[in-house]
């Protein structure tokens, strides 16, 4: 799925900018050319919105030729309309208004913890589906489709975080660049949220030569208006989930409201649907291989411009190491919780996350390797350095920036392996865990609000109760500190000599099975197991903290300090890189422009439009995937078990025949999913897949496997993404669910018996 | 794998006849059409050599057309002559003799024990390869590949199993009726096997229609050659197992040897090479989509004429239950032995070996239901019954074939829950298996040899002492007892009341943990450890055995009655099928015959040609695979960790472009493994593969996933075998490993620098 996942704030060792810059701490915003003349220079790409205009003739002539009918001001009018203006961002996913009504879709999964909770004992929206039949049926939704976020204004403020006369251009290290970007990031944000309803984002692009300031309206009141249910949501899950051919129907349907007066507001019956300025008409002629595509929305990171020595990291360690460990820590969960399953509940949710990184890491290994991402960083390198050597007027930065970076990654490679165990530490549930964080938040409190590490604000509290509340459903097995025996053990052997706080706390020749032991006992004589303790010890000061006889709050006060030189070490190394990489980034631009070459900036969690095509793909040798998929390969698929059930009413319309108007003549039968090969990453669930014409004809959902590591570079071979056909939406709606009212405001024109 | 995995001989509970013909107890030998007017009759069937001439002008017309440039004496002249002469069998496996000085091509796979058992602690032959350069270099082969049997004679020998006048004519009951078969084909083996060196064989064919009887020369010295490393010849490992693209160099070169006088002898520095009456020339062109091929080779089983009812019994009751109780030993030999390398070793095999059967199972209820196999069998049938109806004048038995077979099959399902566990039991490794194993053979001794139950012959038993001392290995670790008790509750659970036997070894009220803990006493005191021990027991007398304070050997004793009535309940069916199941087919091929289709009997384990076209198909929607692959997709698949290992002097060779004579224009390097639509089955690993002229290309290894259920019922669509190129194997010979002289021997006229 390309869910955007951030890691968990409020975590002991994140300070915002490391957190939000590092999938892997030691490579992290490292440049690495997508490389080598492109090949496909107008096919990569996640443009802003605000680039479109500038991308040039031949950028558009080949969209044209290849059936594109919009131009730059019809995806964007400057004035914060044009039909990319009609995507928007839900928490880690991607949606689009598709009726003047406020009506949306996004994907399934992006809805799945709303349909969670607007379930009750009788009705189980997840299992069953949602359908209103009419606005009077809609419900709430809580969750993380609960929020809708409209765009409202970009700004470039990087005047302010890094312009002459900032305290970064002041600062004398590179802590102390790090600390202040951060401070700047914080007022800008601070006083962008100062007015209502706003949530505000200051990101960088191109690694911090430029800076945007993003102001986003909040709406509040968000509405379930229809879901399949999760056998057809979900069809396929864990098994085919990053695979090729795909039969699932990931959609969902909700409707944005605000006060009468037209400003956001949270639920209330008073309330009336939200009036987009865009939305996206929806399609019934649907789509055909190699028809052109634009997709919308809110892709969270790439990395395309990593050096090759990152990459080398990334391939080398970080995702191995990352792999290897998670798939003990699997291990070692299942082991401990098996044939009991009310305790495999409990650690059910971190095994699926865990299976889901590791699955993500192999993949990112293979990926690397297949795609010659480090191969191609180095020959961009080498290129930018003979480029450079033969313009003696090029600013000396650019000239030294390759070895600036690698000099901050040199240093941040220091202890890297103890410094992965630790923060596996930090995130594993646990009373260890609930202890870390209380200290951090008692090591802040003493700051004014906005000098506190980022997930340690005032405004971060009410998530960390709700982690600390969360943690209560999964406490009361043996299987969290066996995990966390075994990551401590790997953490003192990774150092000469063992982590100092675990020594006093474990003795100086304990091994992973004495330390499994006392944390046995620590379990038993711990009162982190209550609730109201974890909540209260998040207010508590430190010197309470510091004088508590809990073994778990003693131990994280003991281990502060080696979270405290995390902390710096990462500050430090976020302040090289944002001292070192603009240069890189400059140079490697203008050699670019020089070579007539488009440079498209990373995802940083910001509107983006991506241009693609209907189309399938070689996974491998003696294999070909065609783009598109249907009612029959579902049927193909279906097993009466999961993942692969079809739902009983789906299977009754398709034995009566019942397609309506939603056959793809081609296929003969009713489309589900298809194949393009946009340049999207995590974030773009739930993004809007417009034709040609600007009409809605998908939603993506997901990318292949060979793609999983598209975030450091893209392929026109391999990168391919997974959308839902809109026509399979439009006929389980229609004909499965028989809901008029909504096929009628989907495609109110085309109505037709 | 194509590997044909007959049951180990010497249960208790196994004759030879229902041992033979059952994968499932509950549906053997009954029949089902591979159903519907045939819409590919000239592509399905197994067709013993002497049918060939028989099959009538459309189908040579057809396949003339198709390339085929030989003719039905080609391939057998009727004495014993011709390319499918060049065929023979090994354990389990095909080969072929590819010159006139008994040089001979199988799998790699085939070879395996033989290059473990070859290799000492300086030289691993499987892990490196070996590679004789000359005959004073080939070693001598053990294991399955010691033996090679070449087929001599075959005879039609009805009238003596089953002629009027036979005692199974003259039986009274279905026992009866088993038990004369039995004896007539055990004299007729006997009487076969009396001249020297000869392996016979007598089977059905058609179930039961009519028998024959095969006799083999056994070749007894039988050498090493060449053969790739492991990371070649089993490139992909399990991950790849029946899947395509594959990227396997699944072969091995053996060659046979004999007495200066040309008569079989075992291993000697004074034999010669044998002089083969067939061999196949190799082919140096190569194969392209579209080319006729012909496959040659043993197949052992295949059921494709079962009714409905015994079709749904596999799909709906064996199947499933086999995939669960599988799953879930699995589960308990791996928790049992998990963190302890030196345990885990000892159920390695045995979990392999499971996991192997669990992931067929499943495969076949997938294929099972995806093929419609029953449906089709019920269609058929209702032809069948509505084409008698018209037929006045059809014999009784013909009319009432299809519900006397049902008849025989609703007895069967008897107790069949209880059987399937009681059956596990007695295969699981451990010391209850060597007990009953004992108590079994000491049963029979009283008989004359001719009388006693197959697998206790005294021709069987140098094979039940091997497996004791095999078990010697294994022996050591909890985990089988754990196994055991969880199939002793599955069996108790399995009827209305507890087995008597259990009872009193366990209490009325044990459960699987109180049985676990009584086996695991049990194990402290049995003598059973000890291999002399178990040996000693295998000639002990039944009054020995009976007094013997062993608790192993007691409930082996107390168990005895169970088997005996599994044993009686099996010779019941298997008489009951042999005198319905006939009727059946006779019927089916009259039928059929009146419809111009052809019936090509089920394989038997007897020599057989298959005719297949080079080609792809499309494994589910939207996926299409293509029926060739290369270096280019093996250094894709390449990642340096098992299974997808290139050794390094074969990466060196393919950097160093040295590809010699060995590449295909048309993919432009040397290809790796091809697809056809040949209908093989378990028993074709390494079957020779001749194009149209008769010349060798390539040697089957495995069929797909999606035809796993083949053996069912052959589809056009999805049956597909997987062939290693005969150009792969020579690249390696000649450019990777440099043995010019077997290159020149497997290619003489076209040596060339």
């Amino acid at each position: 799925m390309n869910l955007h996942r951030a890691r968990p704030s409020g975590l002991p060792l994140a300070p915002a900018f490391a957190r939000a810059a590092r999938a892997s701490i030691a490579a992290l915003l490292v440049a690495a050319a997508a490389g080598g003349p492109n090949p496909a220079r107008a096919d990569e790409g996640e443009w802003p919105p605000d680039r479109l205009a500038t991308l040039g003739n031949s950028f558009w002539t080949t969209w044209h030729q290849r059936g594109l009918a919009l131009g730059a001001t019809d995806l964007w009018d400057g004035r914060g309309g044009g039909l990319a203006a009609a995507a928007v961002a839900l928490r880690g996913c991607s949606a689009a208004f598709v009726s003047p009504d406020g009506l949306l879709m996004t994907n399934h999964h992006c809805a799945f913890d709303a349909l969670a909770l607007a379930s009750t004992p009788g009705r189980d929206y997840l299992k069953d589906g949602f359908v209103s039949h009419g606005r009077a049926g809609e419900v709430e939704a809580r969750g993380g489709a609960s929020r809708v976020w409209v765009l409202a204004r970009t700004e470039d403020v990087t005047g302010r975080v890094r312009g002459p006369g900032s305290a970064f251009a002041r600062a004398g290290d590179d802590r102390a660049r790090f600390r202040a970007v951060e401070r700047a990031r914080k007022e800008l944000v601070a006083e962008c949220e100062a007015r209502p309803d706003r949530r505000c984002l200051v990101v960088p692009f191109l690694d911090g030569l430029s800076w945007v300031r993003e102001e986003q309206v909040e709406l509040k009141d968000v509405r379930l208006v229809y879901a399949p249910p999760r056998d057809v949501g979900d069809f396929g899950g864990e098994v085919d989930n990053f695979r090729w051919p795909r039969h699932a129907g990931d959609f969902a349907v909700l409707r944005a409201y605000v006060a009468p007066d037209g400003s956001p507001a949270p639920f209330s019956p008073a309330n009336v649907p939200y009036r987009p300025k865009a939305w996206l008409p929806v399609s019934t002629s649907g789509v055909k291989e190699g028809d052109a595509l634009a997709i919308l929305g809110y892709p969270g990171k790439t990395q395309r411009f990593l050096t090759a020595a990152a990459v080398d990291g990334l391939e080398g360690w970080f995702y191995p190491l990352r792999a290897r460990t998670l798939g003990d820590l699997i291990g070692i969960l299942d082991r401990e919780t098996e044939g009991d399953p009310a305790t495999s509940l409990k650690v059910a949710s971190a095994v699926k996350g865990f299976n889901n990184s590791r699955t993500n890491a192999l993949g990112q290994i293979e990926g690397l390797k297949r795609n010659g991402v480090a191969a191609r960083a180095r020959r961009e390198e080498e290129r930018l350095s003979a480029w450079l050597a033969s313009r003696p007027g090029a600013p000396a930065a650019w000239k030294s920036a390759a070895r600036d970076v690698e000099e901050v990654l040199a240093r941040d490679r220091r202890g890297r392996d103890r410094r992965f165990f630790l923060e596996e530490l930090a995130r594993l549930p646990g009373p260890l865990r609930s202890a870390l964080a209380a200290v951090r938040r008692a090591e802040e409190r003493g700051k004014p609000d906005l000098e506190r590490d980022a997930g340690t604000q005032d405004r971060d509290l009410p998530a960390a109760r709700q982690r600390e509340m969360d943690l209560t459903r999964v406490l009361g097995t043996r299987a969290w500190s066996r995990a966390a025996a075994y990551l401590i053990a790997r953490a003192n052997a990774a150092g000469a000599t063992p982590v100092p706080a675990f020594v006093r706390a474990f003795g100086a020749a304990a091994d992973e099975a004495a330390i499994a032991r006392r944390l046995a006992a620590m379990d038993q004589e711990t009162g982190l197991g209550d609730e109201g303790r974890r909540l209260a010890n998040l207010t508590a000061d430190l010197a309470s903290l510091a004088s508590s006889k809990d073994p778990y709050v003693a131990l994280a006060v003991a281990l502060a300090p080696e979270y405290r030189a995390l902390r710096e070490q990462a500050e430090e190394t976020g302040g090289g890189l944002l001292r070192t990489r603009p240069a890189y980034l400059a140079a490697l631009s203008e050699l670019r422009a020089s070579e007539g070459r488009l440079v498209a900036p990373d995802a940083n969690g910001t509107l983006r439009v991506s241009f693609a095509r209907v189309k399938g793909y070689v996974p491998r040798e003696a294999l070909t995937a065609s783009p598109q998929t249907s009612l029959a390969g579902l049927l193909q698929k279906e097993r009466g078990a999961e993942p692969f059930v079809v739902p009983p009413r789906v299977l009754e319309a398709i034995r009566r025949g019942d397609l309506g108007r939603w056959v793809d003549p081609a296929l003969g039968t009713v489309p589900v999913d298809f194949l393009a090969d946009g340049d999207t990453t995590g974030g773009n669930s739930g993004s809007p897949v417009v034709n040609g014409r600007g009409e809605l004809v998908g939603l993506n959902f997901d990318r292949v496997w060979e793609n999983v590591a598209g975030d450091f570079g893209w392929s026109p071979e391999l990168s391919r993404n997974v959308c839902v056909d809109v026509r399979y939406a439009l006929w389980l709606i229609d004909r499965v669910d028989g809901d008029r009212a909504l096929v009628d405001e989907l495609v109110p024109s085309r109505a037709s018996p």
